[in-house]
């Protein structure tokens, strides 16, 4: 009988534990949250058999245990898990970044940090909550892990049967190569979402601005109504990497404002013919 | 009998075409383009009733001339159209910029621009050609019409018309007001677009990115897949306006930039509370 303990059954805690059930890994899935409301709809749903009546006990006798809260959560959760972690319990999260998990990890868990492996579950949504939790949140999706040379090979063969059970495709980088790419694929493009829109908003004529805002506009700002306390901690644990990339977009946008200013048509061409070549052949 | 010569039957053109048509408003729509497959799926579809085979008298007897090619080709047409025009025909064109757009009208048509009227249809689509047209495509759309002191009544009258016809909601602004608003609600997202898939292709580990981006991506980049030809004039005809807003989105991510290297997390909460917010109750 394997016991599985969620720390928070959002969309992405109430997805893999749907998943864990269905696989048939675990038989008692004991979910913990702050809101009450959530968990109740968590049982309802049958996303997990019960709440967490005594967390020490539950603890203690996990065979895993997967953080799904808001990362800023992450270190106040392990700090209660810890004083009563057995040996045999393996840990993971789904955070959006790793390196400050992973750090907090170490300092917290000490010689059980074998224990934990980082995950990155890439199957956001707006939609968030247990009753957004669905069983094929992850089907075909990509799951990054994050080991090192500290990590126990039971903790990354535990983790990514759990994540290849809910359909994914697992891959595994180290937490600083993650960190790198989702500055620039993710956070940067959240980052110039929020501030077009913060831009419009200053206008004295926002209103007629956004009247008459279209298709275009709807798609690329679409993460900009993403979730403000998720991403203010994202942005400050990720923020290495995220200056340097909000560095190089500044300069990828000087070149392009000179080739404006000398009105080289050419220039301007090449790079807009590069960058819809590539974006044309990307396609998921 | 009102006859219709449209110049560049595309997806804009075909749609316009279409409804003109099933409203009664043309019983001769005669299609001009330089790609002959293009008309004669024009002709096929039944977006047109036929070819000019002789233009100038085409152009004579017309009354409507709408041209939907790309905006870089409006003043060579316009000079082919100046010769043989009559002062009943109405002239409109479909370009996303407007202040060069009239320009080019007031100089090559001269006393007789009152008959010409600027059009913006807020319809746009990454799929183009004859056979992208459909009916529906302007219905509860924006179309915005910059007329201005030298405008006639009628041209006036009949353009609208023709738009509302199509299902279309129509506004008036000047061609400076129409600009302005669309360098930074459309050109400025699409040259960010541009700029972010150009930055992600100048790294050695591209193809790694560009597998783990996700949906988040995907929306925000989806206007970089846009045509660069199209683009490139768009940029080139609104240069100044894009310029200023260029300033600003690089004075607004400098904001962000000193926020995040001073970790205020008050502050960078703030704007993403504000975007998101804005974001979030603005629907289409």
């Amino acid at each position: 009988m394997n016991k599985i303990l969620i720390f928070g059954v959002g969309l992405i805690g109430g997805s893999i534990a749907l998943s864990t059930k269905k696989s048939g890994i675990a038989s008692d899935i004991v979910g913990v949250g702050r809101n009450q409301d959530n968990l109740n709809d968590a049982i309802k749903l049958k996303l997990i058999d019960r709440t967490s009546q005594e967390l020490n006990k539950d603890i203690a006798e996990a065979h895993i245990i997967i953080i799904a809260t808001p990362v800023a959560q992450f270190s106040s959760i392990l700090k209660t898990i810890q004083p009563h972690l057995s040996s045999h319990t393996i840990i993971t999260d789904v955070g959006s970044t790793k390196t400050s998990v992973i750090e907090s990890a170490k300092e917290i868990l000490g010689s059980q940090y074998s224990q934990f492996i980082g995950s990155h579950p890439i199957a956001g949504s707006e939609k968030h909550g247990a009753t957004a939790a669905h069983i094929d949140l992850f089907k075909g999706k990509n799951v990054i892990l994050t080991p090192d040379q500290d990590t126990s090979p039971r903790a990354k063969e535990v983790i990514e049967l759990l994540w290849k059970n809910a359909g994914a495709i697992v891959s595994n980088m180290s937490h600083g190569d993650h960190d790198k790419i989702f500055s620039t694929i993710s956070h940067l493009p959240h980052l110039l979402a929020f501030s077009l829109v913060d831009m419009i908003t200053q206008r004295t004529n926002a209103n007629e601005l956004l009247k008459f805002a279209a298709s275009g506009f709807k798609d690329f700002t679409r993460i900009a109504a993403s979730s403000p306390e998720m991403w203010k901690d994202i942005t400050l644990a990720n923020r290495e990497f995220i200056l340097e990339d909000i560095k190089h977009f500044e300069n990828q946008i000087k070149l392009l404002k000179e080739a404006i200013e000398q009105e080289d048509a050419k220039k301007i061409l090449a790079l807009f013919e590069n960058a819809s070549k590539t974006r044309s052949e990307w396609s998921r």
